[in-house]
């Protein structure tokens, strides 16, 4: 009889589920809208009815199903605990414990940044790597550090907030943290969005991005690829920022590779290559020439990386 | 009959011994000078010898030596695997497993900074904490990182590398290592020093400083603690770049503490109330107000956590 285990993303929208075997191959995968109730732990039990109700409709053996994967959007500690899940309005609970109790299922948790790094890392862009830090580019900026195949926590579940490393301080605008020059305020989709409408208000420099309503990350990719010199300077200017915490993080942890995730991540090489290219001018001879991966799991990191922690 | 183990501590210029009991006594310790040959291993070889004399000049029953742990000045794997002892003209080999060669005894090696970390978390300002990092401030700065008990290493044993984490751009003069503005270059004893020159050279700020000939870091130190305006922002500046790198590395590991050792740091709490400062302005809210503690094992912290690797 095959083993196989759930892997969760519970998102604040939506909770995407996977069903997989031990090698990792994706059997299964659905995904369903959160329901925001009074009790943010009625998204814990619908998720938990929703595994049973998959068990009973796939007629899984219960003793074939080794237990659920769960990626949470808020810090964990590596015992489960959940300290603050402003998304769902939930603190101070162990989340392992009362999934278990409402499944009768072995769970682990963790962090979704956290979680896709781990995914990356079994079957994705990290895959065949002992270490990595996987650097998420999406609306904001998520980081997820694996060590020899575990998942960097940290006291409080706090670690991998790499976008909120300080990369610019001469930035007087906020960051969503409060705090001015993140990382994120410069490397996420919105971020550079905003260094390329900041470049074309400083330059003169004419660019097919001018004039352009809906500027997006994307855009600003696709004309520097087409040789955009404002776009270019955009790209690079991202990638500096990206590749400086990129040095900062290699001098702390000294990973094997970086994996580059996210939609901003789509637009492919430009990225990876651009980074490298800053990040070697920021750390010390052993540590240059890291290797630079794109992610390739997409929104399926999380579901991957949750099953993987049930697969020892 | 007792267990006990050997911690030794290989430097450029001395090597330092203590055996310990599992409980983490230190029931007896020694130095003696680093020979150099022609052949590096001469320095093992060395080493070894002397941990048989003693074994033998202090009776020591050979079933109750547990090991030798062994620090050295150089980038170790998790495996103990050696790719470069500059300082001693050695490079790739497995010092763990020569070193046990050489003993009979099992062996267990670390870079000498996270082996001062371990001491310092064993036994030291760190203790009680389940992770920390410890900075040590001295004629450089050198770091090590604890997590749940273990030392992190990295993938090519260069993690903790943070006295080159780049903590300002705007400087010309290199670091040893070739870049420039790295951590380094502020917050080691030279650092402080050449920040107090650059200080006075720039302000007209009248100082007790002004005109000593043989300026050092502690006289930067007691000037700013008797009150000197211009010392208290040497103080200041240095560990602003301090509070800086260590909110990166928070970021990166979330430690529950920092703990502050080497020459420098026995100036005492002005160094970890400054560097928490600012610190705090520079990560985000669910790291702030970490522990920071200075070390209390001195020169001895190597020794302890080259102990505390044999003993798990």
């Amino acid at each position: 009889m095959e083993q196989v285990c759930f892997g969760i993303d519970i998102g604040g929208t939506a909770v995407k589920a996977g069903l997989f075997n031990t090698e990792g191959k994706l059997l299964n995968k659905w995904d369903f809208s959160t329901q925001r109730t009074e009790d943010g732990k009625d998204i814990l039990r619908d998720v938990a009815k929703f595994i049973l109700n998959k068990i009973e409709e796939l007629k899984l053996p219960m003793e074939s199903v080794i237990g659920v994967g769960v990626g949470i959007p808020g810090p964990v500690t590596d015992e489960g605990q959940v300290l603050m899940l402003a998304n769902l309005g939930l603190a101070n609970f162990n989340i392992e414990k009362e999934m278990s109790e409402m499944t009768g299922l072995k769970v682990k948790a963790g962090n979704d940044a956290n979680v896709a790094a781990m995914g990356e890392y079994w079957m994705g862009g990290g895959k065949g790597y002992k270490s990595l830090v996987l650097a998420t580019l999406g609306t904001g900026v998520g980081g997820g550090i694996i060590l020899n195949g575990h998942i960097l926590s940290g006291s409080n579940g706090a670690a991998g907030e790499i976008g909120h490393i300080l990369v610019n301080e001469e930035e007087t605008s906020s960051c969503g943290c409060k705090k001015q020059g993140c990382l994120e305020q410069y490397a996420s989709a919105t971020g550079i969005v905003k260094l390329a409408k900041q470049l074309m208000a400083d330059s003169k420099e004419p660019s097919s991005l001018r004039g352009k309503e809906d500027l997006s990350a994307k855009m600003v990719f696709d004309c520097a690829k087409a040789g955009d010199k404002l776009a270019l300077a955009v790209v690079d200017k991202a990638c500096y920022y990206l590749g400086l915490a990129m040095a900062h993080i290699a001098q702390v942890v000294d990973p094997e590779a970086f994996v580059i995730g996210g939609g901003v991540s789509k637009a492919g090489e430009i990225i990876t290559e651009t980074v490298k290219k800053h990040y070697n001018k920021y750390v010390i001879d052993s540590l240059k020439d890291k290797e630079f991966k794109l992610a390739t799991l997409g929104n399926d990191a999380g579901i991957y990386g949750a099953a993987k922690l049930i697969i020892a």
